[in-house]
């Protein structure tokens, strides 16, 4: 239980009057404001959260429903802000009963700060209520989707297995599950979601797809989904994600529905997307400032963030002490609302001392900067202590006896 | 080398004026007759093996190929008839440099004698020039494309590999793949693949497909197909193969052309479909007359001879005496033509007994029931002589060193 009163605070809201834009590498024009496809694969036009959950099914989290849940700014402050199924979660935390998270990333690159938050948050979860963590890696998809080769896949994924590691999550209820790596468990699985999957469903709900590993993607991600009670047997399962990824849940419910499988369709938690530096409307992959990455320093966070954020302020130092900022639009404010200043009376504190005028856009930055300085330089501390990375994610990595739950039993 | 002369022998040709049915399950209208398709997943309408070769590209075998070639029933009469690229696998196979052969099974029930042939003749190649034999078993396509269920097809997956073992392959040079068994080695290959192959290509070479497994499926077929060359480094490999499955050949053929790839294209060699009992023109899958099964003995091979071999003689048996039958129609002949009978000179006398009326049509069902029964003891024999299923397979399965070839390279 925590104080409630924070949902007051605005959350930055990317839907305002911003225009979400297209990924640069296909093409930058515009979208029309009145129109928005929200995929895996392409985000474009105005993102409205309140249509999409219309539009997707997926209920607004209620006040009592974030009380339930352990405390956490993200939660709080609505960053998470729908879901599906929370209540079955919730009741399973709260009786001491097996629950899972389950939330991924496709190894395509360094991590991002955006990338790591949602894993700090199931760390949170698992801490306060000991749920299993299950965190698949898409090297596959990432392939798939992407015109990068398997060594690049490689880099990245073992650079992401770091930053995961470093995160510190109860090896005891965590597995960390790479597609390639662990195809024994993880193919075999895909094969039989794979028959309950009609192309016709790919087509409608992620467009026509260029090859038939994207085509297949979907059965891979659904197995995820359903991993943990594959493994531990039937439960409830909560998907922490950006509500761009929930086509992704609803294929892997329309599955866990059919008869052939004894699971609980897997619950969501989505979110809104963390915005790149130079837009409030815009996520960090269709952005062309710099991401801040987990392995920046205080000086390349402070660098990038004084140089790129777009900023809420006036242009005119007079016209912002007179008139004020606008927090709403201020991506610097948006960073420390979402995860960076956890505490409440200091993050509304700082907004009204914005649209006040009182606090520069440079001033506030600066507050940015040193927070998520902060918060890189503990978790590249964890980082920089790992050993060897085959030792460091073997507790992590499903163990023998989970896998045989998963293979095929031919010899059984 | 061996006598060529045999080559006059007419194989049994089902294109003659048979008409190739459709499988009862997907309804059984006759096609017409200047129509057919041919995919893996169908068999429409008359089969002309000649037009097919000029519709897929490929080559009917030389007299000067089929000399080269191992001396073999299937080759020296032209059950395998045509082929992709032979002459760079019969310069490795006369050189003594790696060549391989590649020939699976899709384990959806008990074998059928028209299953084993090609794995006799593989073994035949492989005892002759050393040839590496791989052998997958495609237990995810046949829960993609049939209503089985995993138990059942794991059961048919055991039953399929004690067969294949019953072969006698040499295991120093021969490795039998289970593509859900061996899916931490199948997967990582068959992901590099997939980006390789369009939907379109798909749903060109085989139709739309059901569900996204069929849609991917191609991708671990081709993989199949390259396995021997990623694991040996590149080498001509030949696929023996019946012609409805030529489609998988092309595809791998077509993406073993990518950069991507240090790999030859896989070459092919091509055969006609072994009969079902009931017709020259049908193939044993679109049957109602019972398949002879490897477990079955002398009685019960004999009983479906008997009641339900097609015959080419005459209906009156005085009628029979004095115009002859017709063997190129008459499918106990076609049986002991196409493997059973190996002595060129006592087949021909056969058919030219039967020809002239001499030989009864019940007298030569008995003579092939006669020489599957004689094969199928020593199979059984064989058979029954395995021990433990697991233990049997192992010097079979891909060791740790090759499989780490094929694994993705994470921790590298």
């Amino acid at each position: 239980m925590h104080d409630d009163s924070a949902t007051d605070a605005q959350p930055a809201d990317q839907s305002a009057d911003s225009t979400q834009e297209s990924d640069g590498t296909d093409g930058d024009e515009p979208a029309d404001a009145d129109e928005f496809t929200v995929t895996p694969y392409d985000v474009d036009g105005t993102v409205d959260y309140d249509r999409l959950l219309e539009q997707f099914g997926a209920d607004r989290l209620t006040d009592e429903q974030v009380e339930r849940f352990p405390d956490h700014p993200m939660l709080r402050r609505r960053v998470f802000y729908a879901g599906r199924d929370a209540d079955r979660y919730l009741a399973a935390a709260e009786a001491g009963d097996t629950h899972s998270i389950v939330t991924g990333i496709g190894p395509s690159g360094p991590m991002h700060l955006g990338h790591v938050l949602v894993f700090y948050l199931a760390k949170r979860l698992q801490d306060e209520t000991g749920a299993h963590v299950y965190v698949p890696l898409s090297d596959d998809e990432k392939f798939y989707a992407k015109d990068l080769s398997f060594p690049e896949i490689e880099d990245a994924t073992r650079s992401n297995l770091r930053d995961l590691l470093a995160v510190g999550f109860d090896p005891e209820r965590t597995r960390i599950v790479v597609d390639r790596l662990d195809a024994d468990a993880v193919y075999p699985q895909a094969a039989r979601v794979a028959a309950d999957i009609t192309q016709s469903t790919v087509d409608a709900t992620y467009g026509d797809p260029d090859n038939v590993g994207l085509s297949f993607y979907p059965a891979v991600q659904a197995t995820h989904l359903l991993l943990p009670q594959l493994v531990h047997g039937r439960h409830p399962t909560l998907v922490p994600i950006a509500v761009d990824q929930d086509p992704h849940v609803r294929v892997c419910r329309d599955v866990a529905a059919k008869e052939r499988f004894d699971v609980d369709k897997p619950g969501a938690l989505l979110g809104k997307f963390l915005p790149a530096l130079d837009g409030p409307g815009k996520m960090s992959s269709s952005s062309d400032a710099p991401a801040i990455e987990l392995t920046d320093d205080r000086e390349t966070v402070r660098a990038k963030i004084m140089q790129h954020a777009h900023s809420g302020g006036r242009v005119d130092i007079d016209d912002h002490r007179e008139h004020g900022g606008d927090p709403s639009v201020d991506v610097a404010y948006q960073y420390l609302h979402t995860f960076f200043e956890p505490d409440d009376e200091r993050v509304e504190g700082l907004a009204a001392q914005y649209r006040s005028g009182e606090l520069l856009s440079g001033e506030l930055k600066g507050i940015a900067a040193e927070r998520i300085g902060d918060f890189l330089a503990e978790h590249r501390e964890r980082r920089d202590a790992l050993g060897d990375l085959e030792s460091e994610l073997a507790p992590y990595r499903l163990t023998e006896k989970e896998r045989s739950r998963l293979r095929p039993s031919v010899f059984a």
